[in-house]
């Protein structure tokens, strides 16, 4: 089976519905884990006939899994460079899965909810993904994926370390429990660093939209766990939970403020974003984010009754380069791109 | 007599008129004599009872002078800060020249074009001021104010070094005489650098709209000798008016070469300013001044046919803080202020 690239840039992505709890800040979160296969080397290690083997084992197991039963087993071989691409602007794929040169697998739930990377970092990824702020059904999936592939496959574990995963970053749980979150409040008020400044004892780690290494655009920042040893999983869970409401909180509060004490201001930034999208010929992916991100407080603070949320959340993805490429069903280079994403931005949005 | 300031701010200065010849490039150009009183102290030496007596000297001097037979007199110590200030920003006196505290004079035409500070840092400075390319006219305008009134002030003068002034780079012929240039297709394609490298014998100065040490906003450029000592006034302006006349050629060709061959961005950055001019609620002074930058260049290259050049020009002017404070016949805060503005430029501008 096969996925249709065609028609999949015109879904919602499901990390991105609007009417998710919380997802007034939090936009989705996730839970990921790490896992290898017993006795055998590491992805960046192994021969490509092992890898092929582990990529055998994995399309064997997976249809026994609650959850996957109707899974597709992708051959990431098979897809095209776009189409590593989509899945990667779409948060299906880590932007270091694409196009890996040795045999690399994907499992890919009929929602896009729940994945497996295959030869990823470790030898799997466990994926589990979801709007808004619902860890707890997100890692009761995990877990159980986890469990049920774990009395298939023979997983590497010490007893003394806990799973054990090429990146030392990752051994012991092998949990990331992230959540993506919309503080543009926040940061209007220059409040972040005192926010994030909180943190738990299994740590916090903060990067931007692109994930690691990446710039924070658009106020969107990825929080996860920092530490995935010396803690239980349900503690990673709860430290993380915690910060979580700790600043959903905090940039409600901020909202308001902002609305009560300083509305010209947040007037004029959210009506500027409109002014030059109603406007402009030409717009790059990285800048429609911070348009994203200003139009999204409007909405969300009541100065911007017309636009559609879900539109909007869905142009956060749509306008990426292979998503746009793909909408506009041609290749084309980055002035045309830019030229054509505009194009369609006004096309999606009544101002 | 006294200026009217209430009328005043909505006068177009002298200096911005759309229509004056090169007025395309260049917005104005000024034609600056510094002179002395001989055998007495620069005004940062000498006592007040001396200013007080160059000041007499000059008030009783002035209205035998060609031009300045209708001019005013005014006693800037009778002048409030705030007139002080609008002064400044119609470039009628220097910023240093704003609520000094030692008797300080002013001479200025019924037209505006045609001044005279008394006791700025040096003791007489005669500012000669024009729209558009017109170095001659003003030229012989101030050379024929300086003559007049040397016959009757005694003039500060060495043989060997030429006049003398209280700062050494004004020495020798004691003139400055600078064009004030708008010059954003050149910026646009990043090539001022090496257009303001072609420097003539006579040196070339390139500051900022704000005069000595400010920052380049808008695109807008105010060249000038940078030498006084060692050149004849003659080939300081033979200098200068070439410098000019390849400058002005050099940018209608960015101008002809952004329509021709990249359109797109061109529209692009003049339309981006329309829509934040259209949707904005804030707006300081220092921003306008981009924006005018950019309305100037679509004006000029046809893609804003309903903006009127002269109304653009004026807001030039009319948006500095104190002029927009009396348009509005109030003192306002700073945020006040930027509001107002924002909606004074919008009541002007058809998009």
């Amino acid at each position: 089976m096969a996925l249709d690239f065609d028609n999949l840039v015109f879904k919602s992505p499901p990390w991105l519905n609007c009417k998710a709890p919380d997802s007034d800040v939090v936009l989705s979160c996730r839970v990921r884990l790490a896992r290898n296969l017993r006795d055998t080397p590491f992805p960046n290690r192994a021969a490509n006939t092992v890898l092929q083997q582990i990529f055998r084992q994995v399309e064997t197991a997976y249809s026994s899994v609650d959850f996957l039963e109707n899974a597709l087993f992708l051959d990431m071989g098979d897809l095209s460079n776009t189409e590593h691409q989509i899945l990667a602007e779409r948060h299906v794929i880590s932007p270091e899965f694409v196009m890996k040169k040795i045999p690399t697998g994907l499992v890919l739930d009929e929602t896009d909810r729940l994945s497996l990377m295959v030869n990823e970092e470790d030898h799997l990824r466990i994926q589990a993904l979801e709007s808004g702020f619902r860890l707890e059904e997100l890692w009761d999936r995990a877990e159980q994926i986890d469990r049920q592939l774990g009395s298939v496959l023979e997983y590497a574990f010490s007893e003394e370390l806990g799973f054990l995963t090429a990146c030392p970053t990752n051994t012991g749980t092998g949990l990331r429990v992230s959540f993506f979150v919309h503080l543009p409040a926040l940061a209007m008020m220059e409040r972040l660093d005192s926010v994030l400044r909180n943190k738990p004892p299994s740590g916090l780690s903060v990067r931007g939209f692109y994930g690691e290494g990446s710039d924070v655009v658009g106020h969107l920042y990825q929080i996860s766990n920092q530490f995935t040893l010396g803690w239980t999983e349900w503690r990673i869970l709860e430290d993380i939970e915690e910060t979580a409401v700790e600043i959903i909180e905090q940039e409600r509060a901020a909202r308001q403020e902002l609305l009560e004490e300083d509305r010209i201001h947040l007037e004029n930034r959210v009506f500027r974003s409109i002014g030059i999208l109603e406007r402009a010929k030409i717009m790059s992916s990285y800048e429609f984010i911070e348009h994203f991100s200003t139009l999204k407080l409007g909405i969300l603070t009541g100065l911007l009754p017309k636009i559609d949320h879900q539109t909007l959340n869905d142009l956060l993805v749509q306008t990426q380069p292979e998503h746009i490429q793909k909408i506009a069903g041609r290749g084309m280079k980055p002035l045309e791109r830019d030229i054509f994403r505009m194009e369609f931005i006004r096309s999606r949005l009544n101002f």
